[in-house]
């Protein structure tokens, strides 16, 4: 094996940011491309990342009476079509099914060849969403104003045969939960996009570490249908935007094309008010450029694979069972504590391979502990931390760190939220010259910049076009300021939106 | 309303079974068919049994150090042609994707109308089970025996175009999990096949109620490209088999096709042993079939959507609010408390609409606590539990309730258990006869027949579809007693067979 570099991920953030996002992944073991194009193969470091997200949101959906459900993968292509505005959002990526079988056919050359046999009459489209089937769904499920509200959530798959792939960030299939939910009144169902925003605006902050813009998407960036799509937005370390979770607003617009109708509470029928929301293993790809450093994959603790890892150092044989039976014991004692209401995830590295030690950094394991031969008597233990540098090491009394163990993971987990915060606001400016924020753009990595606005789609797209930038948000705090004159046209508003690259 | 007939569900089972089977799904609302052939949509009362189900046995997998990971639900074509003995199996129901997008194509009548438009150069298939995939996988991760055994589970939708479905039991897609593993040796691939085995038939037992009969299927019915397939077969009302769930032992078929092969110990370059294992969404046909009685769905507790369903008696206005804050306060006291581990899942029914009580007897919740002005006074509860007959009530002090409900659940459930087994045990017989045997699969609902059997594949294949039936196993208990005559044959023989209809 090659010398041990400076940097334990080749190259560093600032030489190639894309490459250093791909190498972090690789060096994690998190997950690797497939051979079905643009699909990942998500391994089980990864996947218990995802695991402890599913499970953490799912209590915040079921606390607000939302039930999971389960409906089909494909989607009849006439039910999509009656969907007009949702349909065309997604006609250029969709996976089609037309065939049911397969058959052997000769080839010249003797062999035999399998091929798409038997027909369909109507093609289906795998998923991209599912507002067109689940509305299907609701509209016999909706009688009365008795039946309301629908308050359905789905984990799945879903499919968009993107162009161009990065793992997580934006692969063709995906994993994701839909939340859909049907409702008497206007209010409601916008009480609803709020709550599930605010929700996910929480569970990035406390959860992953991650402070998000709250905001409101442009009429251009908006999702195919919506009256009104919430975000939030994060920045990560080369300054650009991820849009990691987005609630919608539906109006009454997919509530009529789908006939989802009920007799109200004064006997006439009236149309539902719906929403639509969702995140996805987006929300990982988000995590690592939030967090990760040139040694690797840093995980918040609430989230993490395994929260502590415990790795004997056994350099002699004779004291080796001794030294790996005090870390089994050690790691019990750990399980039986609490995290936020969950036991605390600790694996034990006994393998008897080099590299070990590094190898826990790249995977970015929120704790690691060492214990060798001597520590068995002094009954202490060394403690280092991934948010620390990775020569930086405690050592403590055991006692000690068991008392504090919680405390030293919610600091690491505060750690991570405040630096990712710290350098979104360092990187984010205000701007109400025209000449600077024609500027701000020319550099390699710009932040974001939060003008004064009030043009029309069409010059926000122009716009967008000539920068290679977009409105991330109209953050919601910030409606109700000064007028100031728009940074493209003058006028004075009091709409202030974010500009930023994303991913 | 029509008047509340003599059982809830019409027909009874005896009337006619496949139809009583549908309207308990509906009765107890668990799903429903969809737009999307041979497809249903799982609603929330069904989806919660599977998520109790998922929960519960994914604690045995990494109990027994399996990770869950995710694979592309699209395979090559090219891919799923290698491993020919499989590709075979499932050619004849695969859901193939041919197309990437849509186009919006002018009709002559001026409409337009999408279109499957990208045709792919290599169609994919939806996975109807992952061997090739994640087989390719394990080739990349084998490098050398430190790296094996791979154990590893993923829990996703599959599809398999199935001509007659049946919900639940027979869909085109539906959920499952399964387990992929490679091992060093013959040995530990072995071992591994016989845990899985064991695990499914203690959780169908424990979890499910269900006792099954785990034996080996025999080479006609083994699943394509397995050595060894080992089966949990169930007996359900009108005495068919269900396959619950299958474990295989793929021998080193699977790696020698997909070069899963690594350096042993002896330097020596070698093929991994593989093995597989699956249950699926069937499960809950299983139960449901097992089970229910003609009042509709009764769930064993352990895994059902709620196992406790309170509901207020509020026949008048003034007594409502007491009423109703009484249950709140025992569905808290008794959310507090645990079965088997988990909290205790309460549901308080607080509608105000008639029927309310039938429709939780349909839906099979094991207990249905009624509280009305009365009883706040007495502080008593009245108790229906769903394993006795629907006029039977228990008028109990609310402190004695509360301290027995987990031996009140458990009790259910062994009841449940019981049940099935002597039903079971009822309806199998040993036949060394000939002439028995034949008469036997006469009359319209034939239980299982025991017998000796040595009788090659051709004639077994011969002999199922002469009475269409099929050896449901070789019952693993049952090999080693005395020889007796092969019912067919009449060769001597210690092999032991059963025999029944099956779903």
């Amino acid at each position: 094996m090659a010398k041990q570099a400076k940097t334990a991920i080749q190259p560093t953030r600032s030489e190639d940011f894309p490459e250093w996002y791909q190498q972090v992944i690789k060096g994690a073991d998190l997950a690797e491309n497939s051979e079905t194009r643009g699909c990942m193969i998500i391994k089980p470091w990864g996947y218990a990342l995802w695991e402890n997200i599913q499970q953490q949101l799912d209590k915040y959906f079921k606390q607000t009476g939302h039930q999971n459900a389960y409906f089909p993968l494909l989607i009849p292509l006439s039910h999509f079509e009656k969907e007009a505005e949702c349909a065309e959002g997604f006609a250029t990526e969709c996976a089609v099914v037309t065939h049911h079988r397969l058959e052997a056919i000769k080839q010249d050359d003797g062999t035999t060849k399998m091929e798409p046999a038997g027909k369909l009459t109507e093609p289906y489209v795998i998923r991209p969403t599912s507002e067109t089937i689940i509305g299907a769904a609701f509209s016999r499920w909706t009688e009365s104003y008795r039946d309301l509200p629908l308050l359905i959530n789905q984990w799945a798959n879903v499919m968009r045969w993107e162009m161009r792939t990065r793992m997580f960030l934006r692969t063709a299939e995906f994993l994701w939960q839909e939340g859909h939910t049907a409702h008497e009144t206007k209010q409601e169902a916008l009480d609803e996009t709020r709550q599930m925003h605010a929700i996910y605006e929480k569970f990035l902050r406390e959860h992953l570490a991650i402070p998000t813009i709250p905001g409101e998407k442009s009429e251009a960036e908006r999702f195919p249908g919506a009256d009104m799509t919430l975000t939030v937005e994060a920045m990560v370390q080369d300054k650009k935007a991820i849009q990691a979770g987005t609630s919608h607003f539906l109006g009454q617009n997919f509530s009529k094309v789908q006939d989802i109708s009920f007799t109200g509470r004064d006997g006439s029928t009236q149309h539902a008010w719906t929403t639509s929301w969702g995140v996805s293993t987006r929300l990982i790809g988000t995590l690592i450029m939030a967090h990760s450093d040139d040694d690797g994959l840093i995980m918040p603790p609430r989230v993490a694979s395994q929260q502590i890892v415990i790795i004997p150092v056994t350099p002699k044989e004779d004291t080796r069972d001794a030294v790996i039976d005090a870390c089994e014991a050690l790691a019990q004692t750990l399980r039986s504590k609490d995290f936020h209401g969950e036991p605390l995830r600790v694996l034990v590295d006994k393998r008897d391979i080099r590299g070990k030690k590094w190898e826990w950094v790249k995977k970015g394991a929120p704790i690691r502990i060492e214990i060798g031969p001597r520590d068995l008597e002094s009954r202490k233990v060394c403690l280092q931390r991934r948010d620390q540098p990775s020569n930086e090491k405690a050592f403590l009394a055991k006692e000690e760190f068991l008392q504090n163990v919680e405390s030293t993971l919610q600091e690491i987990q505060d750690t991570l939220l405040e630096r990712a915060a710290t350098f979104r606001d360092a990187n984010t400016q205000d701007c109400s010259d025209p000449a600077t924020f024609e500027k701000h753009w020319s550099c390699e990595s710009p932040g974001w910049l939060v003008t004064p606005w009030a043009g029309t789609t069409e010059e926000e797209e122009t716009l967008s076009k000539k920068h290679k930038i977009a409105i991330r948000c109209l953050p919601l705090d910030q409606q109700d300021g000064e007028e100031s004159p728009c940074i493209l046209t003058g006028k004075p508003t009091k709409t202030r939106a974010i500009w930023g690259r994303s991913y």
